[in-house]
């Protein structure tokens, strides 16, 4: 079949952008032919064109000003990689009214906005497409609204950020602290200059959200995800995780019971066994628990210029495809139903726990006796550095629901014997 | 939009059939609901409508007569699960001749027929989908067809058949003979009566050839693609490369290199870090290797009545979204280009040898003559159980071509100090 050149407008050219300018421009010899699609890159939108940049590209593609690119009606699809709330969303939402395919690299837009967008993107007969949003080069969005279509999935979970995930690696195998390993990770461009949103959890809270949207065909309300980062772990915890037989990992989770779905982000304790306990540096993992498939899972690099590049042009193929066939705008799916997010308070999870206490006979039994009143079940106790001054104690507990374990965690802090709650971290992965 | 419901044919009731017949059956709320679409299942063809079945059928639904659902105009999707190559190969054939949508987990007929099936698809405006057809629930086709559609495949490989890793991971575990373990999974049910298609590789041959159809868009002469199977896998074997650090899989590899492909399954060594060392039992795993996304890797069942079921399904679905959008026809990609395979023995790997020789002064002498003289160099030797009549010598080899190693074999045949060449297995995942 004869077909025009699909024009393609990118908005945005910082790392992902270079990615994605690279692989549409770099000898790739099977893109045109596998994809079936004859891409051209007609206008690129940049903050400063003069700009050192990470690609040599032809100034002349070069603009300033968003309107070259939302208003040609000449350009087919709009490529969004600029990131950041707004104005990326605008421009999304302009490119979509104009009936233009969208590709979007961006998790803030689409776990805050995704569901209006999708709803616009049907209603202009468009696609919208974001598979690079959630855990870089791992195809596990498309997975989700296609190959798993008719999956009824029970729960989806993993590691979704590589800063956190290189910073506790990192910790691990060298034995240093949260603060060290951060200025390492900063000085080799694995975290960035403000951290924030990495490792206090938003990033993955927002790549969460994204997963469930469409695991469970839900609208999440971002703030009614519970998000922990890893900023108060220690070398300690993740010695002592380790002598337990755990790693510690930033886990996103989302799974159902129900009408309801819990959907958390934070430290957890893993047994090294786990499959997401070996992933390692900035990799990324997803599974997926569905009722007839069984446990999938998903592996690859989270986050990158040429990982993250590649989802993005995939999605740009589906999109010119979709184009091409004359099928556009049957693929929005997820995001359908408002979710009904289970309280943290009510999730039931498993403890560690470690005290320093007053090396005194009789605290063992304020701490049961604590752990008792509060129904939350010991399932191990070890007694460790027991000296003048003070005694650690790790315990294990029993699954219990979170309010129950914060409960418990006042009662402590009301014992006079208990000196200090040291660490308390959510055990995952064991039935 | 208003649509009239999506009438399915089924081709065969066993393990897979039964597995589509519950997912489509049983209370999943969410089916209907994410596939955004409405199945009816208007009949299945069985041999004998009287026999016991794995599930609960209406009767009415049953027949002998293929005409009943590829002569049916009102039936839009053929879903074939009988496996075999023929009749299978005839009515997905006849299937796509009249326009309908063809669903099929036939790995022997898309191996075989998946070039001329989809031209056949593609002339017809029909979509011919078969996910399950490789590592049951995984989906790695469509992730291949799609996301990846941009992507420059270089490698994908992996595990890909459950019986033969099953066997392995048994003989691992409880030190045991491959004669015995497979006794032992043929009364499990994991292993057929005649299982030679498993043991011997000719199944993961044929999963081979359909991923590397579609990592580089070729066709995969089938008898180009080389074949060894694990029967001649010992005790021994595992337990010397537990020793030396390895685990034996039964490994599938397609690589690029250039214009052309190697293709082959043989079970070989890899590291016991390696992401696939882990993948036990009757799980599956295939890692993809592309220019930029890097290694990715999908972890799943690779068999069994729900797990392939739900990747029929996922593939159902895609066929009536298609269907209803008008834009059938547009995913026939792969299997394009004549593929240009590297003969085996110009293949490079390296290998494990174990031999058992004199126990004579000179006979490493005599080893380490015979690998120089044919270019093969050593990376390990290790002499064990050096005794008054023999003793064996462990040997791991440098990369060379196979064609190489094929002459060392044959001369070290030719020493008499050589008693025997106990084991020879390339050994894989090392630089």
């Amino acid at each position: 079949m004869l077909q025009k050149r699909i024009k393609v407008g990118l908005l945005g050219l910082g790392t992902v952008g270079s990615g994605v300018y690279r692989i549409l421009t770099e000898g790739n010899t099977t893109l045109g032919e596998k994809a079936g699609v004859d891409l051209e890159l007609k206008g690129i939108l940049v903050r400063d064109p003069k700009r050192q940049r990470l690609v040599d590209v032809d100034a002349s593609l070069l603009t300033t000003d968003p309107g070259t690119i939302l208003g040609d009606e000449d350009i087919d699809i709009v490529v969004e990689v600029m990131g950041g709330e707004e104005p990326a969303r605008s421009y999304i939402e302009e490119a979509l009214r104009a009936g233009k395919q969208v590709v979007t690299a961006n998790k803030e837009v689409m776990a805050k906005h995704g569901a209006e967008l999708l709803q616009l993107a049907r209603e202009r007969g468009a696609d919208l497409f974001f598979e690079a949003s959630v855990a870089g080069g791992i195809p596990i969005l498309r997975t989700l609204q296609e190959s798993l279509a008719g999956e009824e999935v029970e729960a989806v979970y993993g590691i979704v950020n590589g800063t956190t995930n290189y910073i506790l690696t990192a910790m691990d195998s060298k034995g240093l602290d949260f603060a060290e390993v951060l200025a390492e990770a900063q000085a080799l461009g694995y975290a960035e200059a403000d951290p924030t949103a990495d490792i206090a959890g938003h990033d993955a809270t927002r790549k969460l959200a994204i997963l469930a949207s469409l695991a469970f065909n839900i609208q999440v309300p971002l703030d009614q995800v519970h998000c922990a980062g890893i900023e108060e772990i220690t070398a300690a915890d993740i010695e002592a995780a380790r002598e337990l037989g755990y790693v510690i990992k930033l886990l996103a989770i989302a799974r159902r019971d129900g009408e309801r779905v819990e959907a958390r982000v934070h430290p957890a304790f893993l047994p090294q066994g786990h499959p997401l306990a070996g992933v390692d540096g900035v990799y990324n993992a997803v599974l997926v628990e569905g009722r007839a498939v069984g446990t999938l899972m998903f592996y690859g690099a989270g986050a990158g210029q040429m990982p993250t590049g590649s989802a993005v042009v995939g999605d740009l193929i589906a999109a010119a495809r979709n184009l091409r066939a004359g099928a556009r705008g049957n693929n929005a799916t997820g995001f359908a139903r408002e979710g009904k997010i289970i309280p943290m308070e009510e999730v039931e999870t498993r403890y560690y726990l470690r005290l320093r206490v007053a090396p005194e006979p009789g605290v063992l039994g304020t701490v049961t006796g604590c752990c008792g009143a509060e129904g939350v079940e010991l399932a191990s106790l070890d007694v460790k550095n027991w000296g003048k001054d003070s005694a650690d104690l790790h315990i294990r507990t029993q699954r219990a629901k979170e309010k129950a374990f914060r409960r418990l965690l006042a009662a402590l802090g009301r014992e006079p014997q208990i000196y200090a709650v040291e660490s308390a971290i959510p055990i995952e992965g064991e039935g």
